[in-house]
């Protein structure tokens, strides 16, 4: 687990310098559009996106030549993750006043400027998938956009809000997850396999992979909203009950949520098992994802 | 004149036809997003984007067998074009409850799915983009997600807004112009050039056109607002004055801005003085917009 945590922060801190260099500078016009685009990005995350992109790039064989190609992919992907979020945090929407231990956007500077904050960067995001990929763009933009799009995570927002205070099932809760969380999980090991030319089954065994991890990582989430200080979270613990959120904690209780993470844990093993060592850090995310939550 | 007018006529029917295929059914889940999505998208608009991608496409020579990937090009830009619009009527930014004489996307839906009903169509576009250009997607989206960016068309709309209330002056506005407005009309005349296979010479004429055009266009908008009666608007006239907007009337007088109107329509029409009778519509666009005005 110390590899994972070592290989963790070092991908962060790639990521978190790459994309230093990809979003515009704060002195250029127009500056406060663009001093907001980096307050929303930089300085914190897990990266988890990148982190995927990269471990499925490596699992996959690509070589070390083109591997920056596979870190602009997660990047890119990170930049719709990062919109998402400055939208979601909006008073029409989710109206939270902080993420990441600091204001949200809009607190910082304003619902009009956050509005075209997310806005600006949904844009990058696909640009710097069309350069990252090279004769690549057209599958990866087209797999990002359908993953970003309104039957994937936008999609799975308008769910998870129409739902807010319904009964829950865990048929619905695992469709707004799999739409909200997964779908941007599962594009960024796609786009890895993708830019390391994977084949047919290694690019099956990724997907499955993504897929499973995604949900996974949303479940240890809401198990966290509801066990998890606010310090450690960073954001207002408690929240999705109080909203009556869809989440497997209230479809299942604290129980049954982490019975349904590790039934995701054995799924999610199960879909690379064909893989060798190169796939290590894949299996050790897994294991750290249980743990957080335990 | 009659010639353009069925020639827009007939291209707006034709977008319009597309743009019905390509947005997800409104039975497909989430319905409410998707009806939202077409109602924010179809029914209405002269469609300018896409044609002058189509006619752009046209002037550089493009066989009609790839005809229908400019079409899809013009539509992908139309979509962008669309998703800003909704952002843009948003309460938090100009807060219209009419367009195209009907009731804003936020008023009809309300503020919450106006959101992700942008940021929806936005990812759409980008995917169309991307299915259309086949080994042309990456300049295509790039190209695209660089105008609509923070240094394009909302950037434009940062300055824009900014701008409200302070002193006109043309230098200011006309960068508000170019960004706001210019940057998806000239992006669609290099989209059908592009995907025409035009040479570096075609590409560079009908980029100056384009450049030309879409200043060209938001004058006369703005003239508009100022002469035009609501019903022919399709939405409150007047408005701009009111809130102090960055206009040309604003900054030179009703006059001023026709002389500026007609220096644009000589820099459009010399922009593409090389081409032969393939750029009609092109021409004829330039007298159309000034006519309106009149």
């Amino acid at each position: 687990m110390d590899r994972l945590l070592a290989y963790m922060k070092e991908t962060a801190a790639m990521v978190e310098q790459r994309l230093e260099t990809i979003l515009p500078y704060a002195d250029l016009r127009p500056e406060n559009l663009h001093e907001a685009m980096r307050y929303a990005v930089l300085g914190g995350g897990k990266r988890l996106r990148p982190l995927l992109a990269l471990a499925s790039f490596d699992a996959a064989g690509g070589i070390s030549a083109y591997r920056d190609r596979a870190l602009d992919g997660g990047c890119a992907v990170e930049l719709i993750h990062c919109y998402s979020l400055v939208h979601d945090d909006l008073p029409a929407m989710d109206n939270d006043s902080m993420r990441r231990n600091r204001l949200t956007v809009h607190k910082a500077f304003g619902e009009t400027l956050a509005i075209l904050v997310g806005d600006a960067l949904q844009a990058l995001g696909f640009r710097v998938m069309a350069e990252a990929a090279g004769p690549m763009a057209g599958q990866t933009v087209t797999e990002l956009a359908k993953a970003a799009g309104s039957t994937g995570m936008v999609g799975g927002q308008v769910l998870d809000l129409e739902g807010e205070g319904t009964t829950p099932t865990v048929e619905v809760v695992e469709r707004i997850d799999r739409w909200k969380t997964g779908a941007l999980f599962t594009v960024a090991c796609r786009i890895g396999a993708i830019l390391a030319g994977a084949d047919e089954k290694a690019l099956t065994g990724l997907t499955g992979y993504g897929d499973a991890i995604g949900v996974l990582y949303q479940i240890s989430d809401d198990i966290l909203d509801r066990t998890a200080n606010a310090d450690k979270l960073g954001k207002t613990p408690g929240k999705d009950a109080v909203v009556g959120k869809l989440t497997y904690p209230a479809a299942l209780g604290l129980d049954g949520a982490r019975e349904a993470l590790n039934a995701k844990s054995i799924q999610a093993k199960d879909a690379i098992k064909d893989f060798g060592r190169e796939a290590l850090y894949l299996r050790l995310l897994v294991d750290f994802l249980i743990d957080r939550v335990k």
